[in-house]
């Protein structure tokens, strides 16, 4: 399905569509690193207008489907990548241009199945355009997690069972489009993520720890992410940063562990570094490990 | 492996182990009214000693298997039921005496894996003892979901829809001891249970929507509850009460679902009640449903 990686040179810029964070800037540096010209096309209210300045860029409404083509398409760009956290909308705050109206009830349909499948179908209505989609890490491979530790601390034996149980769990709930997180302790699933995300989990679990509901001690438990089996991997890969090794930390956990080569790390090395000052773990691990 | 449920009457009184709540007490009166004395053994620090006075009673301690054993044979009972909320405390915060120092091992052993591991496993040291533990639901059938709805509103179809999707999600995870209960809205998976609990899964819920994370309009989801398919039933039966319609009310859903037969609902006039009060269903949904 996915065309091969463009090279560097010869394809025009590549579109970046940005949602919040740090993480489009970060694709967005590493793909100029290599050589090709980048547009970006921040979506308007999830990114700071100055963060943006300095690269050559058009703002973008969710659901105005001819304005984006036409600037995409003034700007030479045919291969987009999309990255960056939008919270998903309601239907009833996205307002439609005439074109993307046409869509409509593929744009219905799309808000009825998971995030995955939202992203998908957005994809495949601008593909039918013309567009090539990219994944982040397809165009800047530099942004994936590594195998083996960012930093200086290895998963225990124990950590290491509890990682093949999140591994194990996640993979059960693979065809649901559920979640990429767990978190496991000595064996027992504390938590998994859904609708409130990976910070908001790691929230729980230090709220939980405060009210002595977590019986493993403090230093135990390892935060498991690793891809939905079904998931188009262009668009919608785990993601960690400096914020979930903070959020580790404060939970009580050892350590973090995300598939090698299918997670994206926003800035390895201040990852690495603040799970050395915390005292936990970050790993990489091997994809063959889930069953 | 469990013997026949025991008659009313010829067999002593049943003991009641006693944890927080009001069911252990719906319990006891249900046995009563079936014509079989009861003497309670409440566990001390989780239950109001105001509450069980008017009960034959003996508190007890976890970790003191001595007394508890010599208090049932003087109280005549043979047969016991456990019932109610106790946290799982930490192993350091129980008191052992000699003959439970004597099966730590085994002790510790539970505490490694699931609830409904360590709940088999206390059960097994007291029937090595001569003793026979029974469901509350076995002994007081009254307590169980209903099929069918309490309270006057019954699910819509796409109601239906999301309790299949919950119920599918639930058996997925029922090799891992997770939780036993999903919220799904619009098919899409909002929140899976985990050591939160119920109510704490609840509270999530109504966070999101306040945040404006839940795109499911206010008066769609479903709290949908089952058992785990390996647990045991005596011990671990979800729990539905008028709290779990509050929070279900207070978290916007169209309504709760739990398995009949399979639930333990305490009060259920007045949960019925509440629901109707609240607009939101309560439905006793067959187990066939579940793949």
């Amino acid at each position: 399905m996915t065309p091969p990686v463009p090279t560097a040179a010869g394809e025009g810029p590549l579109a970046i569509i940005c949602g919040g964070g740090s993480l489009p800037f970060a694709v967005a540096d590493a793909v100029m690193r290599r050589g090709r010209r980048v547009v970006l096309f921040p979506v308007r209210g999830w990114v700071d207008p100055q963060a943006v300045a300095p690269y050559p860029h058009h703002f973008v409404d969710l659901g105005r489907f001819v304005r984006f083509r036409r600037q995409a398409v003034e700007s030479g760009c045919r291969d987009v990548v999309m990255i960056g956290t939008v919270l998903r909308p309601t239907l009833r705050q996205i307002r439609f241009d005439w074109e993307s109206l046409r869509e409509l009830p593929r744009i219905i349909r799309m808000f009825r199945g998971g995030d995955n499948h939202l992203l998908s179908i957005l994809a495949r209505i601008l593909e039918e355009r013309g567009f090539r989609f990219f994944g982040a890490h397809e165009v800047a491979p530099e942004i994936l997690m590594p195998p083996g530790a960012l930093g200086g601390r290895p998963p225990s034996g124990r950590d290491l069972a509890d990682i093949a149980r999140g591994i194990a769990v996640l993979a059960a709930m693979g065809p649901f489009d559920v979640g990429q997180a767990v978190v496991v302790a000595n064996n027992h699933v504390l938590a998994v993520e859904a609708a409130e995300g990976t910070d908001g989990l790691l929230a729980r679990i230090a709220d939980l720890r405060g009210q002595g509901r977590v019986r493993a001690p403090v230093g135990s438990g390892v935060l498991v992410k690793a891809p939905k089996p079904a998931q188009d991997r262009r668009f919608d890969l785990p993601t960690i940063g400096p914020s979930t090794v903070a959020g580790a930390s404060r939970a009580g956990l050892a350590g973090i562990a995300a598939v090698a080569g299918a997670t994206i790390v926003a800035q390895p090395a201040q990852v690495g570094a603040a799970a050395d000052a915390a005292g936990i773990f970050v790993a990489g691990i091997a994809e063959e490990r889930a069953p």
